[in-house]
């Protein structure tokens, strides 16, 4: 399954509570999609959110987060990683 | 420990094989900094790499990368994580 990092910009200040929050939006509805929302970061002080998902297509992770309320233009297919 | 994500631009059509030896090169050197690079992921469409770390400070995560020979100037502190 292809994984997927999506950015967000403009989350300045926000909370541990709010990142949650929002996360567990996507996680309710990721089911429709065949996606997973693994993991997501934010940096409070420059407002950047990173998501790490598995999905079908960057369509249908799109798809999400526009539905969970937090759509972004920003969305990188993953074809490797290394550790 | 904090975690940081930094961003990379300009790797369209980086193979694996580059990435990890670039990886490598991280890993090679981060102890003397304290730090750990956990994982990278490559878009070779768009030539965007994100590299996940811990370690003392930013500073400390891009010395190791300018080292390594590919500095950036996108490194963000993660202090809020979910999953």
């Amino acid at each position: 399954m292809p994984k997927f990092m999506d950015v967000h910009s403009g989350f300045v200040g926000v909370t541990e509570e709010q990142l949650r929050a929002a996360h567990e939006r996507d996680l309710a509805i990721e089911e429709a999609e065949g996606v997973h929302f693994e993991r997501a970061w934010l940096d409070p002080e420059s407002g950047k959110v990173f998501c790490l998902s598995s999905g079908p297509s960057k369509e249908a992770v799109l798809r999400v987060h526009e539905k969970a309320g937090h759509p972004t233009t920003e969305i990188y297919e993953l074809p490797v990683e290394v550790e």
